[in-house]
């Protein structure tokens, strides 16, 4: 994990294969690689869909190797979503094949002079790269099954479904899971269409006969990661919670503590979420068949397995398990919960290729908009066929909620840079609305996941419905969140690394022990700073300023039911967080 | 016109009307008045179709009196299409009325609780809000027609179409002609979204009994007026050029420079101009009986008389002479030469009101994304029929050029802040780029109309192809203007202002006869400054920066034809323009 494929889609010959040696970028991984590329190498200016933009798509720091949890890609470009820097996530087998296979990142650049699409094959001969117009408007599951066909059962898949193609900016690159599915999802900013915007259809990763990634100290390495399994085992979050149910377990927390938006932002609590609960899906899922508990992991090497399988009411596989997120955005934000159409709208996201977070905040406006009414379970999977045909209608739903409330005229937009807001309402849990208002990202939760210290009492108690203490808690999560995910382990890492020192120790000793190094807690800061200032520069060179650390006019002013409160930290606080 | 009116529409008992002293505001009008109030009455973080937005209309300090061209009208408001500030600027009636019936200002303020639609009536009684919601998604034409029927034919009235209604960025504002026709719009930014969101589609006025302001020194006054006039007279673009052939003489005019946008902003020349020229379209309204020349104003008092009337092929009245910008946009921009289809189109757009400039800019684009060929004018029409319609294609395609590319992934896209570029490109006149890039409103040609002196050789000469001079032209101009779009004077004025410092004089003096002031050329200047810097004040605190003041990159990538040359002016020269 030496190099960098650097692959050039505009070359006047075609598409150009560069490798580079790590160079300025030695020591970086994941995310803090995307960033760094992205901020050093991307004019901010750019068109997202332009030459200058690139697709940097790197495993983490300890992807490829027997390091458990280490299977996380990162995603990043300028996004044509929000405009500014990205890096979006994924878990799925990208990482730990691409890292095999000793890439610390593969970047696509330029821009193809025609409309030819491409596919990247990589294996240990080397890279291939074939103009493939068959593949044209396929959606992520049909052109898994056909490159499977071609390319073997274990290959690793990175795509793009017809919402890449068409260049939308809710679309996602989606990451094929153990089973080869496309399930696993860079959804965040739009990735999809800068992939998209490059001409590049799929990315085969075979890693046969590449071995295991080899750490400088390998018997301090294997202790350092015991230790580490072992504590996110006795952790209650992620030893028991989220493999019992998943991550959909959070809807009962979340509607109870009264931070469940529902229909589109206007109340903290749903009526039907018992109908669509963790533990109502799981039960579901293992009554069908399909695997509802404990027993999946998205990726070799997990040891929370917080995922299961989804199948329809004959049996037969749908969907993943999906995700909280997901669940919110289709269920209760757009008023349904019909579990079933729900994970049938999962399972058209991931083929269509788009953000499912995005999608449903883009359904729950489009329903404000009149377009179908709150709870039409079928009237939503309407408007998301639109999506997959790429009619008028279904681009401007495939470019996110705050293209559809500006094209039907709506005032309630829950974005922030442009990007939809996740689960959790700003207003009952504070600490997210200061990551939502603040982060690089535009709104997005894992960038400080404060739902852990405001609902769920990891990593101490900060009140979720007081401003007081958000902006250190949120401060402090970002530079945690910026420093894991460059390491390519899994963010659910965090509960235990927050409230088990042991635990976070062992972490660095995994890093120490891999790399031969001597880093501290305080180096880990230090790095998760260093990608947060490099991103803040991006962006604030492509014209952000604090203005747009704000979150929607609507938060300060609806109380939001049953709190009713309103989002209470202010604007001169926000501006303080980057102050370390 | 010592009193502003202001009308609450969000008020719990209905509309509410309050009349207020001019107070602070004392000694502004048009667009000094309409930037003043937003700047500071409007939070520049607020959505643009919320309560707290406000639409402030304002007629001149000189409208309502025997001051000749003084009959022009600011609308201003926190823009949906830029998110800026915005004045936008119409001729026709309402000026010179609303003036006359003692009004400096109409401030409509607040949300309507439904979707009522009101028409508000103000004669010298006083103001009426009536709720008609037999109005609803009346095109303007026919909404014109309904209210002479119940008004009367002496009515002026200030209306928005079905795009207002549907609150669609590129909407624009109505203002009746001499002859009780919608042909005049303030156009630019969006400002009939925001009529729309406050539930108004019509304002009546009524001068009947109402009498000419009177001046503090009629004598002086008259003088200085007979002077004016005679400036203008004998200048040959005000007393020749506009009106043999309107302002579309610069249809010819532009293309032989080589700076007449082609094909969206591809090339410099269009094969067809000379099918679409003023001089061809003169002869041929001519020829059907409609007025093609010198004999048409769009208001009383104006004695430039650059309008005409448009009939049809079988010799009824279509449209107005469509303008230069009209004929540009619909025209050569979008490789059409058919100039019936073109006064087609700009009946359609007056009839749905939107903004011809945002429109063909938009079918440009939407070409380039394949939704119509260029040249296709059958393909244009029936686009811009969908914008009536409001299918979701036409609420793209009414949302304007910026959202249209977004939506279908096109990356030429020619906008500033959000606004299409008007008819001339920043490459061949390079000192319109300047003003594209850094006024306040968006690319907007009236803000600073470089081409005078670029092309026309008025006010000097600054040649167009280089960037030396341009900053200092184009900070001139904006700041000129900025003041004469305060008097109510039609811009085109300038002309015979910038070239003769005897009319320029004249114009002082009718501001000096009319108030009772002693003002020089240095208050004017003042003032013009004074509107410039609440206005880029208004832009900061809605989060613009400098990366925003720029033209967009494929301007400095694609070289033009025939010239050959990209834009040349540094982003260090752009950002001088405002330091004086």
């Amino acid at each position: 994990m030496d190099k960098i494929l650097r692959i050039n889609m505009g070359a006047d010959g075609g598409p150009e294969i560069k490798e580079d040696p790590l160079g300025d970028y030695a020591g970086l991984g994941g995310r803090g690689l995307t960033s760094m590329i992205v901020g050093k190498e991307v004019p901010p200016s750019c068109h997202p869909l332009g030459e200058d933009n690139k697709l940097v798509i790197a495993p983490g720091l300890l992807s490829g190797t027997i390091a458990s949890m280490s299977g996380r890609i990162s995603v990043g470009c300028k996004s044509p979503l929000t405009g500014g820097i990205k890096e979006s996530n994924s878990g799925g087998q990208g990482a730990q094949v691409l890292a095999r296979l000793g890439y610390a990142a593969i970047v696509l650049e330029g821009k193809p002079k025609d409309d030819t699409l491409y596919k990247i094959l990589i294996n240990k001969d080397g890279v291939k790269i074939e103009a493939d117009n068959s593949l044209k408007m396929l959606g992520n599951y049909d052109l898994v099954e056909k490159l499977r066909a071609a390319y073997g059962e274990k290959v690793a898949c990175i795509s793009i479904g017809p919402a890449g193609e068409m260049k939308l900016s809710a679309a996602s690159v989606a990451f094929t899971d153990m089973e080869q599915r496309p399930t696993r999802h860079a959804g965040r900013g739009g990735v999809g269409a800068v992939m998209g915007s490059k001409g590049v259809k799929a990315i085969i990763l075979d890693d046969t006969d590449m071995k295991m990634r080899p750490a400088r100290d390998p018997e301090k390495f294997k202790a350092a990661n015991k230790e580490f399994v072992a504590g996110l085992k006795k952790h209650p979050v992620t030893g028991e919670g989220l493999p019992a149910f998943g991550t959909n377990v959070l809807t009962n927390v979340l509607n109870e503590a009264g931070g469940y938006p529902t229909l589109n932002f206007s109340k903290g609590q749903f009526e039907g979420a018992g109908k669509i609960s963790g533990e109502t899906q799981a039960a579901l899922e293992n009554s069908r068949g399909g695997e509802g508990s404990a027993t999946h992991g998205c990726h070799r090497g997990c040891v929370i397995r917080c995922s299961g399988t989804f199948y329809d009411k004959n049996g037969r596989f749908l969907t993943k398990q999906p995700e909280y997120e997901t669940v919110w955005a289709h269920g209760g934000n757009c008023g349904i919960d019909d579990i079933d159409a729900i994970a049938m709208m999962d399972r058209m996201d991931d083929d269509f290729g788009v953000d499912t977070i995005e999608m449903g905040a883009t359904i729950a406006v489009a329903m404000e908009a009149g377009l179908a009414k709150f709870g039409d379970a079928q009237g939503a999977i309407n408007l998301l066929k639109e999506v997959g045909k790429g009619t008028p209608l279904g681009r401007i739903l495939g470019n996110g909620a705050a293209v559809t409330g500006r094209v039907f005229g709506v005032e309630r937009v829950p974005v922030v840079k442009g990007q939809a807001m996740p689960a959790y309402d700003p207003r009952a849990v504070q600490g997210m609305g200061v990551t939502y208002a603040t982060t690089t990202m535009g709104a997005d939760h894992t960038a400080g996941y404060a739902v852990a210290t405001n609902i769920l009492g990891v990593g101490g108690s900060v009140d979720p419905l007081k401003p007081e203490g958000q902006i250190e808690l949120s401060r402090n999560l970002q530079i945690a969140t910026a420093a894991i995910d460059s390491t390519g382990m899994c963010l659910f890492i965090a509960f235990a690394v927050l409230d088990q020192p042991e635990t976070f120790q062992a972490l660095i000793d995994l890093l120490n022990a891999f790399y031969g190094l001597e880093m501290t807690g305080d180096d880990v800061v230090a790095l998760g700073k260093k990608i947060l200032t490099t991103e803040r520069d991006f962006n604030v060179r492509a014209g952000f300023t604090s203005e747009h650390d704000r979150l929607p006019d609507f938060f300060h002013k609806e109380k939001l039911p049953p709190h009713n409160i309103t989002f209470m930290v202010t604007d001169e606080e926000l501006d303080e967080v980057f102050n370390w």
